[in-house]
């Protein structure tokens, strides 16, 4: 087990431990106070986890309710943003309260940001269910709802109280929802530790769960490569870009497919395309593509561009990260090392490989 | 003229000065940069002033575009927030592009909102043209839209890069709205300075804008207070519940209306009632109860509940304020003095007098 402490705006602690789950209550009470929490699960996870959790949290005192939302990037939306926020007002929640996050990315994201907005700031406990959401939501504050336009292109940064991310809920995760939190993993590993990066060789997915102390070693060091990014820059001005590793080109990719195309499909296929393009531009050592090639495809993860590159080009031109004519790109140096670079629109396609 | 400068998570300048709307393209470019803006503005102001500052924005280097909401307190709604925030994409701002409020609270609170959430925040001008608005939401960074079950009951802290308050805008803001603001102008005086709030005895609401000296002197001294205790406490967690003077019973009023009386209307009843219940309760001398009634008297504002005692109860249970089971309230000492007081939510009645 490991206790990572986040010190942003707000400190709070992301604990990660198997069997975690069925005794957070207690933490979650410490952490937050208050007298009502709102459960915001899919209908995929709460079947699995939302009777158990109300059990723990009322027996740690909470009145319990919940908010059940159909799974999916569509549900990402303003309508159900506008009905949690509108079911706080009518349960009564006051600022002292609290809601819970249990899921994958998209309740995590949607629920911070009900959590963020109403009466500008209720308590925040996140608990994880997916790979993605451990590694990747569960530390820097992020939060956001789709809009017809496009993904994520609106939100707030708005940090939680306390996460609890237990590795053992991942049993219930597909097979390709744990390959496509495993590229953000591999992601951590290309841009900040060729060390984690050589442990994911001997990692099976299929069993990830079980492996109880790999599992927690690797969900640790990815959170704590996150809470060190996170922490020079909370509000994404800057370094924190290298996060969005192989992310630009993703991007791209799920608006192109309308969503069909998981986040982390998106990002393995993200990732080996500006790999490719930097080893042929002599930006990194061709072995970093051929390893980082390797380890994708033993994990059985996509890497070919499902989109020509014109059509990815075109998209980029609505990322949100575009500050007037030029887009930050995230471009590897090596296993373990990356740069930032800032590169004019007409030139993105050179740093689309394919 | 003055220029107060607000140090808060983002440091800005708040820039009073007569005249000043009609040269402050350079100055909005300055502060905020980018090469888009988007001016979001109701339908009885911008036929009034849409048109300059267009023309002054893009004499300035913007490429400017506007969004137009009908007026009134029934527009700062999330299908409003949406709108706004689809039409940013769909014009493709960026991060480094602006959004410019020209109006009042109801403006200023929704487009601020959908400042700071579009790509989870870009830059920010105010331009309030209300009273209200100049002494009010210029300094805080408080922005919200109403849920259907309250008012105010979701949105953000975000604060501004730059505001401009020209009190020659006050010329066309009809007389009840003045009356509206100079309630948050009369409660600066009551909670923080005696000597502002002798100097309002002296004020014309009629010629208000044309006294110019006087104008920016009081709204200096109005955003100054504002400034100061914002600063220790930007996030609302203690100290700045003293701006909340008059304001739980206003929120009730308002709430019982149906938004039907105006919020500067219900914070001058708000404030009546709590004096009078306060010094019935010898917690102020009686002679602050009959200075403030004179004064609100004189400039022809409300000072009578339009409500049952038991009705504005009710409607108490649901302020956003209250934590668990109590209420803070902003209880008056004397004039230019006040504390702040966790009181029981049933012991409520006692501070509301009619």
């Amino acid at each position: 087990m490991s206790i990572i402490t986040v010190k942003n705006s707000k400190t709070y602690n992301v604990h990660i431990e198997t069997g975690l789950f069925k005794c957070c209550g207690d933490l979650i009470k410490k952490a937050c106070g208050g007298e009502k929490i709102l459960i915001v699960s899919d209908d995929n996870v709460y079947p699995i986890y939302g009777k158990v959790l109300t059990d723990i949290l009322e027996k740690a005192g909470y009145k319990v309710c919940s908010f059940v939302i159909e799974h999916g990037e569509k549900s990402k939306n303003i309508t159900n943003l506008a009905g949690i926020l509108s079911y706080l007002a009518q349960n009564e929640f006051t600022r002292s309260d609290c809601l819970c996050t249990l899921g994958g990315g998209v309740v995590g994201d949607l629920g911070a940001l009900a959590a963020g907005m109403f009466n500008r700031g209720i308590k925040l406990a996140a608990i994880p269910t997916s790979l993605l959401a451990m590694v990747d939501s569960s530390v820097g504050g992020k939060t956001a709802i789709d809009l017809p336009e496009g993904k994520n292109l609106a939100g707030m940064f708005y940090q939680p109280d306390i996460v609890i991310c237990d590795p053992a809920m991942l049993r219930t995760l597909p097979y390709e929802f744990m390959k496509d939190g495993f590229a953000e993993v591999i992601k951590y590993g290309v841009i900040k530790s060729e060390s984690l990066f050589k442990k994911l060789n001997d990692v099976d997915l299929k069993t990830f769960a079980d492996e109880k102390e790999k599992a927690e070693d690797i969900i640790s060091e990815c959170v704590a490569i996150k809470r060190d990014v996170v922490g020079e820059d909370e509000f994404d001005n800057g370094l924190r870009q290298i996060l969005n590793f192989g992310h630009t080109i993703a991007h791209c990719i799920e608006l192109l497919s309308n969503y069909e195309i998981p986040h982390g499909t998106a990002v393995s296929i993200g990732m080996v395309s500006i790999t490719k393009a930097s080893a042929q531009k002599d930006i990194c050592p061709e072995s970093c593509y051929a390893d980082l090639l390797k380890l994708t495809e033993k994990h059985g993860m996509a890497t070919l561009l499902p989109f020509e590159k014109s059509e990815i080009f075109n998209a980029a031109l609505h990322d949100k990260k575009r500050k007037g004519n030029s887009i930050t790109l995230v471009l590897p140096l090596g296993i373990g090392e990356c740069e930032l670079r800032k590169i004019p629109v007409e030139e993105i396609t050179e740093y689309i490989g394919e």
